[in-house]
């Protein structure tokens, strides 16, 4: 089975890859390898106040323009202390729209700091969260299907992994918020830990783990 | 494999009995049969702006009291002319806390109809939507978990059933606003059709089908 793995971070698809890559027969694809171009920019296709949503709205496009079962995730950080901020705004949480890459990672970071400086340590938890939508409505006769046709069907995965939010940065592995999340249980922030690791416990991984597992069995019964 | 489907509207239980009642292996309790009192009232444990955090806090809820895989679900009518209402607040649309049964669908069916009342019949598009929401964390050892035991993972199932909104009611079945909601591939309301096929159309069926397709796979791969 063919799946679309609509993202343009190479963060995300390096940890999604290792997360699927275990399925058996699933061959996964990224907007690259299906011949998609670079617009409409990902900002675009996620305005919504809510991780399912932007996902869902990205899987939505995606597959309407490759055909194919489509999985898009949405993800960000949610702090107690600033209401749940900022969520689903993670990836633009500093201001200045013409940031990108580690640029805007960095100012992002700095801002959360900012923002928590009046926050006793212990009340700086917070979680970061993923939901990956799919969506797989044309795939009429498609023998691995898991959703009617053309239903108006969408399975989320939600996966969500505790943290401090930490002052000063810690570790070179993993990307955006990483050095500054830490792992209560492990006393490690998600950029100290192996790719294996932070796969285990974060976000990304149990949302995408939870995928893995429908769709090996989905394939397993059909097979 | 005991899954706990968290609804104290028997209309709901009918409905989702009939779909997941096909996957072989699977028991099915309600509320009752679980041995869980009448309270929280279900209002209570749904307070949020989005069904699937509405499902969510109901799976969450009832999985913590019973240790059962456990399905709540959340649904509702979303208006485009009302700009989405009633939405989370379908079951309580109508003005009047004291109201309940048949009394209460009646007065939201007259509130909608009268909030309706300047808008053009071809404009009164609107769409049924349900969230199955899926928790599963204490299965520890159980060999068809789909769900890694305490990983803070929630899968959802979303269903939307496309409609418009009629003036005049039409039909004896379904309940809610079935009788205002006319599917417009058949030309019957939600409550003129038979419960095979209102399951067959209706978000409700649609989601609770792919949760069926999931949990079979699940079932059949760890058989």
């Amino acid at each position: 089975m063919k799946l679309l793995v609509a993202t343009r971070s190479t963060g995300k698809m390096s940890e999604i890859r290792e997360i699927l890559g275990v399925v058996p027969g699933l061959e996964l694809l990224d907007l690259d390898d299906a011949g998609i171009g670079p617009s409409p920019a990902e900002d675009d296709l996620e305005p919504y106040d809510t991780f399912e949503e932007n996902a869902r709205s990205k899987a939505e496009y995606f597959h309407r323009l490759s055909g194919l079962p489509t999985v898009a995730d949405d993800s960000g950080l949610e702090v107690d202390a600033l209401g749940g901020a900022p969520g689903v705004r993670s990836k633009r949480f500093a201001p200045g729209d013409d940031l990108d890459g580690l640029e805007r990672d960095l100012a992002n970071n700095r801002h959360l700091v900012e923002r928590l400086a009046d926050t006793a340590e212990e009340e700086r938890t917070a979680r970061y969260v993923c939901v990956a939508a799919f969506v797989e409505g044309a795939s009429i006769g498609d023998r691995h299907a898991l959703l009617e046709p053309g239903a108006d069907t969408t399975i989320f995965f939600r996966g969500e992994a505790a943290a401090l939010v930490i002052e000063v940065p810690r570790g070179n592995g993993g990307f955006g918020y990483d050095p500054h999340m830490l792992d209560p249980d492990r006393g490690r922030t998600f950029a100290e830990m192996s790719p294996e690791e932070k796969n285990a416990k974060s976000h990304r991984g149990k949302a995408f783990r939870a995928l893995a597992t429908v769709l090996a069995d989905g394939m397993e019964a059909r097979a």
